[in-house]
């Protein structure tokens, strides 16, 4: 069965992996960002890692790279990623394709990759038109319209994250993890009852909580659920999409997330919208970033 | 020269017009939309509009129409337009066909049209990829990628008078005609200084008074500012173009809205939104429902 290499360019780490046509991974390693960029040759070992990579698996003859960050609407250069400055307007693809003449490079933003993962590895069959959704430490956000990614106008759309929410803040101002943390201090320090101590708390102990019926932690999430269902409305309005997949750290808490987000959805969308509006979670798991990467080779075939 | 003809369907005229390949209006007629209803055979009515129309232009193939509300992703069938029921899930592409076998018919949305008239037709050059935004009765809008018209998932993207404002109201519930005078409406009863006066007062009315700097005309056109800034940054997100054009009644007062709007922009949006953003007034005036219906045609060219 023909073989992909998946690379998951994150702010922490840089996962490698090999994932075969069904989506399986064979098998990965992990290298910490930081590490390559305090070699001051941030781009040339980064090159390194994947010859190597393809030394290693001759047999492979396509490789995906997913960035956290903007690039070009051809896909051949990065353009801007806040947490990785070397990774700025680099013409990635000719430099890889000028070393390995024989195999081909395709270059993704991390949110659209994970979502052509779903695409085409998801659990359960997938239409060919979704809105997807992750909330990690922010919220990234993907469309796949008539099964392509959805590029906009300059290649980098889909900043749902950015979108205005009732309160004046952005959907990340109030759903990312940094929201979700103060959120929870707040209600603490107001001596609410709740187990969480304000120490070292962090986004996972709240989710953990919230699953757990904890009062504060039910209540930031049924923020969350009210805010999502906002950014929902806003985003399904320019996309007439009928399918939202919801991955990442918030997925854990969807049960209670669920029931402010819908009510918000049917006071504000009209029964177009609502009429087979599937809203379901995200089935990648954690290798989503390196399984997704490997989906960007399916391009070409 | 070539010519066409473009159908502006409206709630409360139908609009027909002879255009040419360089958008002049050679002719045109208008239709009350309520007539046509009120003889309970809408679309039979409609269809020998054009029947006549053709007649009277036999050196004509093609004709473009624009309809008020949903259509389907095929651009074949209407699907839902809330002023004119009749035009609900019609099959309207194959009826005229199946009766001008000779003839092309291009259907599309009507601020899509609007979108399509202005990228073949602006008096200034036009890039490939534009947002454009109308406000009159509500707020319109289109999106053209790549020289197309954005359709989303099902048809029928592109709501953007929808999206949800910092106050918890739509774009629309901030910036329809009907928000209008109620802004105006409040400033009055308050006792704000105005030339204005609260009987039948009309959008219009507030329009000529702002470009007069009436003051609460001008209090309203900086609010409209605010909303049209924020509902900008959540729809530029998405799309991520660099070209803006704003067409309808408020594009009157727009040198008031624009401080507001430009000040929301700056605040919320990074440099990659903001370096080369052109946000520019809509060129084709009053006429632009026809030329843009009559624009549809240029797609098989």
């Amino acid at each position: 069965m023909e073989e992909y290499i998946g690379i998951d360019v994150g702010g922490t780490n840089i996962k490698i992996g090999v994932v075969n046509k069904k989506g399986s991974l064979l098998k990965k390693e992990k290298h910490p960002t930081k590490i390559l960029r305090d070699t001051g040759n941030f781009i040339s070992e980064f090159v390194k890692l994947i010859n190597l990579e393809l030394k290693e698996n001759p047999q492979i003859k396509k490789v995906g790279i997913a960035v956290p960050g903007m690039i070009s609407k051809n896909r051949k250069t990065t353009v801007y990623m806040e947490n990785i400055p070397e990774f700025n307007n680099v013409d990635l693809i000719s430099i890889l394709e000028n070393k390995h003449p024989n195999t081909s490079f395709f270059l993704e933003n991390d949110a659209n990759a994970a979502a052509i993962g779903e695409l085409h590895f998801a659990k359960n069959k997938v239409p060919k038109n979704f809105l997807f959704m992750t909330l990690g430490t922010g919220l990234g956000s993907a469309a796949v319209l008539d099964g392509k990614i959805f590029k906009g106008g300059n290649g980098n759309a889909m900043e749902a994250g950015h979108i205005i929410s009732s309160n004046g803040k952005t959907a990340e101002e109030n759903m990312g993890k940094k929201a979700l943390i103060e959120m929870a201090l707040k209600k603490i320090k107001k001596g609410q009852k709740t187990n969480l101590v304000s120490k070292n708390l962090n986004a996972k102990d709240i989710v953990i909580a919230a699953t757990n019926d904890d009062p504060v932690a039910v209540e930031v999430f049924e923020k969350v659920g009210f805010v999502l269902g906002e950014t929902l409305v806003s985003t399904l309005r320019i996309l007439d999409v009928k399918t939202v997949f919801i991955g990442g750290g918030v997925s854990k808490a969807f049960k209670i997330v669920k029931k402010n987000m819908n009510k918000v959805l049917k006071k504000r969308l009209p029964e177009y919208y609502l009429e087979n509006l599937d809203i379901r979670l995200a089935t990648l798991g954690n290798d989503a970033g390196i399984i997704g990467a490997a989906a960007l080779c399916f391009k070409e075939d």
